[in-house]
């Protein structure tokens, strides 16, 4: 009666879904203080005082709250030139920046403009599994190709051999979830030559779209090497859910590496897609909101500090486990191949963790570390608990 | 190089936007005080103070940019419920509201849950061309119907016609962009009986499409019926882009009839389809910001005033015209049949209008009286040229 599609998505694929169910069942029986929720990535910090003044501020501006072009208010786009400039080296200017609804909706965006029904995009598991959608809502199809074990760093050869005729773009998401890991630039230099290889095998570029959320959230002086420097043929989104902690307001932007051959018809292309897939445009008092704080990370010293004490109780208890370099996740092996009962076997510890199943990668296990410190100090009897129930 | 229907939609479709191009032309030529641009409907009134302070007074509230599920605040959703339910009589509660990116994101999330490739959705032209895409984009098709010259009400021998086994839903856009015309009961009552017929001929029932934004934007005292309460099997699409002056911020909801039979399965699609195409949730703090204002209508009275002002001088002019009870434009029948030659025609007098091919409506043209009254006052000696120069 409704989309077959959709209901059929709708009773599969609710492993996630189940496993928070079951955590609001453990809280209403336990109480929130004994439930140790490691499972959803929602930024904890509030936004800092001078965002929040500007929000403030430009919410009683004259004419703010109104259409603008679908691309986005071009003084903001302008600004983010500049900050996409300085990152990189290229010459971006306001023509490259579409202010979009987040990233998921940037990601949304690009597909809709790159891919043909049957093309093909390739993404470097553990992945956030939401690309699947993002690129199948286009018509195409995401291929994994798995990174290393334990340093979860790109597969160079597996993804020259994954690479076909109909593949269009691949995705890059460094600093990653849910792995935490932060792609050296050596790997991003041999990717590169892999992609000129296959553009001179199959006679089509490979597109490489950096989803970079988590770009500033890094730690212990680690450089993120910038996608838009090294790939000429890269689009870049980017989303101050993270870096500001909005989640909610649903505010960043796709920018079009000013090299990329043809980049005026994919930026026609981007706007009109924001356009007619019924985003319209960014909001667009946080367009205003943002623009004098591109350079601002907050709350990246409790991060780090929670990274360490997670960490630590986690590998104490015996876990092996990267210290990750960014964003706010970790990502241990699983004591057993088998990640959903091990799921299963922490949430009767009133632990909650999400199985790499849910990422394209089994055998591990993802924890958000953007919760309170005490819920990390009192989960460390839970994991050296979970830990002794596989005798090892 | 990029996707082939993107870039086709491109190079075709471009009436609007070149009358757009030819008119920031003739500004920068004659001056912006000097051309009539009657051509985009963005609300000029400034929202209500109120609603600025609650925008204001909400920036600050702790937790109030974060995540929260993706059908939206439940306090938000429960509130909107209940403005549905004195609206319509039936029993909406929470459950039955999704809080979403605007009513273009409304309309994408719903189409996304309804439909299966292949699937037919009527329209009643005149309407809105996105809706085209809206529906489009999830592989259904538009069947266009026309609606009654100068009356613009719902054909319905036309619309029995045209419903067949692969009709999965009708949008009804009452009052309507473009002609301004609001459906009476009776006209409703009577698409009631035929889809009630249509269901028993096919088997499955055809979905009302309620498309909302101006159901508060109405003259003269009439009563806009409410679709929710009238048809059962109703989704009704609404946003505080009008009636808030908020365009620019992306806010509205969708409400699924709570008599809608499965309607749970209908609601967790919509939440479904809200996160996967990329909208994730309504932006966080136009969520909060709306709700003490469900039932507020901006710059009504001067809507009215600039309609009567246009209607008069349209008039005055030669042009035959409806006058219109509802939204925030008039839709003039052309003297001529090719409504785009009419167009360029009124170019030369530096007038800007919309031909109606661009609502699958040729032989009229839209005029968006949103603008100044200035602007008004100053147009009618050009509509007069332009009459004249038909030679009627």
């Amino acid at each position: 009666m409704f989309s077959k599609s959709v209901t059929a998505a709708l009773s599969s694929g609710s492993m996630i879904r189940a496993m928070f169910e079951q955590g609001a069942q453990l809280k209403a029986k336990y109480g929130a203080d004994n439930v140790y929720d490691f499972a959803l990535g929602n930024p904890d910090p509030e936004p800092d005082p001078e965002v929040i003044d500007d929000i403030r501020r430009l919410a009683a501006e004259p004419g703010i709250h109104k259409y603008m072009a679908n691309a986005g208010f071009s003084d903001v786009r302008a600004r983010v030139a500049d900050y996409m400039k300085a990152q990189s080296g290229r010459a971006f200017t306001a023509d490259d920046i579409v202010m979009v609804v987040g990233a998921a909706a940037g990601l949304s965006v690009t597909f809709h403009s790159l891919l043909d029904p049957g093309d093909e995009v390739i993404v470097l598991a553990p992945y956030f599994m939401e690309y699947n959608s993002y690129v199948g809502n286009q018509g195409g199809t995401v291929k994994p190709v798995k990174t290393l074990p334990d340093t979860f760093r790109p597969d160079i050869p597996a993804i020259r051999a994954a690479i076909g005729p109909r593949t269009k773009a691949i995705i890059l998401n460094s600093p990653n979830n849910p792995s935490g890991a932060v792609y050296p630039e050596e790997d991003l230099l041999a990717l590169r030559d892999a992609l000129a290889d296959a553009e001179a095998e199959f006679g089509t570029p490979v597109y490489v779209v950096s989803d970079e959320p988590y770009v500033k959230i890094v730690y212990d002086g680690v450089e993120v090497p910038s996608v838009a420097r090294i790939f000429q043929n890269s689009i870049v989104v980017n989303s101050f859910s993270k870096s500001l902690a909005l989640p909610g307001e649903r505010i960043g932007y796709v920018a079009v590496n000013p090299d990329l051959p043809d980049k005026e018809l994919l930026e026609a292309a981007l706007i009109y897609s924001n356009r007619t897939l019924g985003f319209v445009n960014a909001p667009a008092l946080f367009q205003k909101a943002i623009v004098d704080h591109l350079d601002r990370s907050v709350g990246l010293d409790a991060y780090r500090e929670r990274r360490d004490m997670l960490y630590a109780i986690v590998t104490a208890a015996g876990f092996e486990c990267l210290k990750p370099q960014g964003a706010f996740y970790l990502f241990p092996k699983c004591p057993i191949p088998d990640d959903k009962r091990f799921a299963e076997v922490a949430l009767k510890h009133r632990t909650i963790v999400v199985a790499g199943s849910g990422f394209c990668y089994p055998g591990y296990f993802r924890l958000a570390y953007c919760v309170s410190k005490e819920t990390i100090l009192n989960s460390a009897e839970a994991f050296n608990k979970i830990y002794r129930e596989f005798g090892t």
